[in-house]
């Protein structure tokens, strides 16, 4: 490989010859070899792609950075937000916690494209465009990197997470309607139970997403607000009057989205509770996933051999040594999905937790389990959706067996008879392996017709009377 | 000790003469010798009572519970809100998941308290008033048990946690506005940065107990949905008509709490996403307050070898071995119950996410853990605001040595001399242990009058200009 | 109350008049109102009082401590051991990190209660017995701390933990044997699969819980090292020569335990990587004990609509509203127990990660989670077994309709007629819902001799062949 | 893109022309568009390899595969192993939760590879290599997917982790050599403590990893443990005799790692318990690294206003805005990862907790975080190791400066005046800012050469007497 020499106020630094980004960014890809190389998420990449160009903009209009240069910056921002340049960022999440040498390879990426960009070769010549004093005028890691994270989780929170979780709710609620007159028994303790509908089962579900959805909703305010205009350590030094707010409102009009400048630039340098708190609704969907999956796999458990009351789709081949088996396999990559936000959540808990003074500096860990689990939620619910969930069909014929010889269908009989003497009726039938209605007559404890007319599955299910 | 016969639907059994509680209760004692006895929180003993007393209201007003009955139950329930029946229940936390069996300790104390009442001795002819038949009338534990979650969950929040972390930013508050003038060296990544006021760093503490009060909040709606009316598995099976509704009012009568009936009974028995989501917001909480204490216990440290920057209460002696030692105890503690609130937060996921068809079974579990982690919470913030918060006071000499020798002053000279002149001043004055002043008049880059009018602490902290 | 006036050497402070304990418990006490009191664990009390009369020993053979001295501090140890002081230990554990005020707790009640044992009356006069000069003599409390943290947990495992899984351990070990030939169907995704027996699915369990227990014997020798002997930073200034090695004879002597001196007293005091390497095994065993709980209560499900292939202990009235009904609450139990211990584990390894310099502030934290994960652990594992395990018996019926219904027996015919057309042959029988049988034959792939020939659930079980 | 069609028991897949995967690869890969593609980690695909190459040579020993298709396999398998074919395995980690269609995708990869190494056209004709039949002969994706978790967490471990970690616990090791007489002062409660030296306070960290890899290689024997010959559900269906032994042997020979077969079939495919227990130690070491990553950068803070007792090595430029500043980025990187394998340990511990029946299916997201969390922490202490830990000296003038300005000697005169008299000598010099010596003789409680005799940093250093 060919190189040619880029210098910061360290020294002199070898950077490969064809590559955009300089000293800074090669001295952390030398120095932070862990895990795969280019780990730092992509999404923090654009992010500060339409942070540098807000910044570019609001400079300009302060009167401190000349249109010219303002208008090549917003170019290179374009290019990166295009997904042109995606091979010059090559730093790792594992490097300083502040994100600071990713700051700088942007800076860097853009001072030198720009250079190229007028005509120059890359590497020869005083580049017109600074990567500190321009691209970074005005700007800190410190407050650049917080902004990067909010920008890009929220944009995946809009983009990906929340349509994710409205689709699949929105098919169980259909499913909810379209199951709604499917009398079934009903399980409590894993136990027989009083009967309800299918319907009636699925609509918990729903009701779960969609408090999970208006949960997450609940954070985006916190999510919305920019640390940017905070600079090194939250008091704004080297920044124009008005600059904090005037750059959140480039933000917003560049993402479409409802950013905004923070209201205490101390906290947003020095905790990130914003991305605790989000991920915290993002770790409570997990959770009613989990339990939603682990419903449906159970329902479909048999074919022969199992609870078998609801149909799922069989996508693929279920085994490789077992012929014809069909497994629950999108209930298996989104009860994983789910795990994996659980322990993200510690993760992002402790990178939290850890601030010190002016700065917490887990930004690049927090930012990449946030985005992980988003994507990962939003992009499991669209895989279960369309792959399980649409697909979900009663077993009629399961469902009926499993009813019809219920013993918990006694319970209709507390107001009439009493929970003892129902009692004694429920445990004769199951010890003497017979109807309730056998053991109920056989013990005097009512009549043929009163049976009839107080034990009806179809009458246990009817929601509140 | 001495023994009476009790019996329920399974048979009999032998119960301590003089206790109220029945059969089962006694078999759950028998059966789950799992830890401490009696450490089912006494909140949720609390709760049933509320409950009990509500449920046999709306029984009466719908004809289906006599009034003398009504009234036995609620007084019985007065006593036990009054604390008088305090060692009538002594289950475990690790019994049925489904809190079943304190459910009934409920019941059955009820019925023998009310038996004796009217008059009988315990354990001599039929009560009165039925554990299962009258007590639990219109209810299961299936509803009870929730219901009884979200009213202990709810108290405490409101009764311990919001105002013991209120009463703590309210103080720091008041210390950021009489700290707004001291100028202090700022810290990022530990080491030496701009300057900023004290009060400026405080206010980042005010800012996120806000925010965390603000997500904890957020969670109250959720919480405030009680299950019952769903009885056994959400249908509402044996209530009578507007039960639950009706059922709502009085238990939010008698608490002077808003709740309200669930949306959906099916979501409120078979998952418990309002405790995984409010729970949340005291995770976020216990994160913020592990950043403040970790902040306060460094900028604290000395006296003569540490950063000495503020002074806090002297409480008690700090070492049984080296004389005249003083700790941030109050520190310690509140971090310790910041560590044990992120745990308890992965305990209340798991048994959040694994609920299964129709009920979840991991209720006192995520009951104790909520309950524990509230009211630390809240004590904890009490503790700390008044034997630490209160006495904070500035370290006028540490501060100020500090700032002096800061060489991260050379910031402002960016603007006027750009970042890498700036840098070669920093570095010369580290290296030769010298003044920034010293360094910058030597290389030449600026004259004496310069450096006054662009370096002065006071002009680096005023917010954004 | 009435008081009487102790001093320490911040000061006076009102003590109750009847109460052993000093001024600084008394700080204590009042300073850290947070959560019940007393909930420091009586273990770790239990173990200060074997480490002080081991001091009191070891100080007396050095020549620093007259005899007199030592016996009475050994006397009230001996009290303390015999539960006989339980009152005098009022403190919490969200007190100062280094447990430095429980710490003080026993040395003040063991000076007063010498005192008195003198024949004289409790706050009149000068002890005999200093609690720092000659109590906490050659120790503080950063090693004593420590030093019970190991003695309580050691204990724990040993008495209560191993002897706990290993009883349930051996019961199934019991049951794997007594089930080796119930033939009966396997699940792999939840969904039917080749057969085993049911003594082999119980063999897993056994595998699990000897693996478990070994990991936990792996952590032992880490748990046994003592940090006595380091006193305030390690370097065990204000010990006597081989103070470190005898103190702990003397311990490893009254307890009957291997203790021996830490190899490095830095690390013993700054870290506690022993508590989170031994709570890391108990963590492994929660999760076996989840996943066998689990299986126990699926496999146990129904009785006439779940899974139905074992049955286990009627033990309790499952139900408050559906009479009759039998529920897994032991499994309920265990499963809670296993989602605090994953809890309890987190919050441990918090507090083991936080230490700074010489001392980790955590300790109180880290006891008392270890000790509750112990306890439940052992104790939980107890009454599954006395009230769940022992009693589990196969479900003939259930298990022999769900072989002989089972699809998953065409497994058996890949060596002879490939996966490609055994595959053909399920998917038939599932789809016309006939037999293996009937469907190979349709499909003309091998005669009825060979299916009998090849085709055998028996020959299908018999490990490896 | 142009394509071909594969089929398999389900019918046709249009696969990518130019791919050697087939129809079961492409259903998965199709039906999980969940993160990024081809996330299952490489090491898998690697120990499939081995799995492979080592199953048909123990099935041709067996005589149940020719030697040609033996060699065949084994020939594309070593291609796998050199890095060959590495784009042809697209999968993700969010797919069944038993790996089966990775197992697949080898398989598939395989026999289509062999195919055109035999000459042939890829897509055109039968292969001579059945993918099932042949490659996955006495084998299961539920025994093969568990294999490959063990062969590459065993090697990530010998070869990533393990020598990372030692060569930080060396470097560590000769720096507390070095710094052996180098006295400075303790802290504890991050207060001024006794004084130590420098190589006493490193040695502790060295315990703590020694410790850490000592936890570690006590969980190597049961990840040792190989499912292989399990087959379906445990019970070894479709293998030959002695299979299980055999086929360890040659994965054994193949890895030059001392793998065999597992004991117990049925644990090693419903649980991953090793996972868990080796991972525990993973953690136990993050646990470790976060304190003495905390430790050095709070030792080289400053370099004017914090402690300043260290120097690091200056890597990079450490600020965007302020010029000069050097920040303890490796320190960062360390505890940001330490942080991610606390999360990553929850997430494998729900894992192992769900297993159901004879099958464990979050084996994909466990073998995931395993592998990244032992790569990160190997690949993280030799990051800290080079950049950061072997270029650590001491501060001489600031270890000097905090040495003689500490109260804390005081505690060298407990045996001489006693604990409450040192304390008096302590609380004047620190009201009164002045030193001990000053204190101790204005109290007249010892003259001047005792306290030149009695008050010696250098002798309360130096270990136990």
């Amino acid at each position: 490989m060919s190189y040619r020499i880029e210098h910061d106020t360290m020294g002199e630094v070898k950077v490969p010859a064809d590559k955009y980004w300089g000293a800074q960014t090669e001295r952390s890809h030398e120095n932070f070899k862990i895990g795969p190389e280019g780990s730092m998420p992509r999404e923090i990449i654009q992010a500060f792609a339409y942070l540098k160009k807000a910044a570019a903009f609001t400079n300009k209009d302060a009167g401190i950075l000349p249109e010219e240069k303002r208008d090549l910056i917003a170019q290179v921002c374009d290019e990166i937000l295009a997904g042109e340049l995606s091979t010059e960022f090559p730093l790792v999440i594992w490097q300083t916690g502040s994100g600071t040498q990713s700051n700088m390879n942007v800076n860097e990426v853009i001072a030198n494209r720009a250079h190229v960009m007028q005509g120059n070769k890359l590497g020869e010549g005083k580049t017109f465009i600074h990567p500190n004093d321009d691209v970074n005028k005005s700007q800190s890691s410190n407050d650049t990197y917080p902004t990067a994270m909010h920008i890009a989780a929220y944009k995946m929170l809009i983009e990906t997470t929340i349509p994710g979780v409205e689709k699949l709710r929105n098919t169980l609620k259909e499913k909810s309607e379209q199951f709604k007159d499917v009398v079934k028994i009903g399980r409590t303790h894993l136990m027989d139970a009083t009967p309800l509908t299918l319907g009636q089962e699925f609509s918990g579900y729903v009701a779960q997403l969609t408090y999970g959805l208006k949960a997450l909703n609940n954070t985006l305010a916190h999510l919305s607000e920019l640390a940017l205009g905070g600079t090194a350590v939250g008091t704004g030094i080297n920044t124009p009057k008005n600059y904090d707010v005037n750059v959140a409102k480039y933000i917003a009009e560049f993402t479409g989205l409802p950013f905004q400048t923070a209201e205490n630039k101390f906290e947003a340098l020095a905790a990130h509770d914003a991305i605790v708190e989000s991920h915290g609704a993002l770790k409570q969907l997990a959770v009613s996933l989990m339990k939603i999956a682990n419903d449906v796999r159970m329902l479909a458990s048999g074919p022969r051999s199992g609870i078998g009351e609801i149909f799922i789709p069989e996508n693929e081949p279920g085994s490789s040594i077992m012929p014809g088996k069909v497994n629950p396999t999108q209930c298996e990559a989104l009860t994983m999905v789910a795990a994996q936000v659980m322990g993200n959540d510690v993760a992002i808990s402790i990178g939290g937790a850890n601030g010190h003074y002016e700065l917490n500096v887990f930004k690049p860990l927090m930012a990449a389990n946030f985005l992980q689990s988003a994507r990962l939620l939003g992009e499991a619910c669209v895989s279960f959706n369309d792959h399980c969930a649409i697909g979900i069909e009663p077993n009629y014929e399961g469902i009926k067996k499993h009813v019809e010889n219920s013993l918990m269908l006694v319970t209709a009989l507390n107001p009439h008879i009493g929970y003892e003497n129902a009692a004694k009726i429920a445990k004769k039938a199951h010890k003497e392996n017979t109807s309730l209605r056998a053991a109920a007559l056989e013990l005097g404890l009512l009549t043929n017709e009163q049976f009839d007319q107080w034990v009806r599955p179809e009458d246990m299910i009817g929601g509140l009377k």
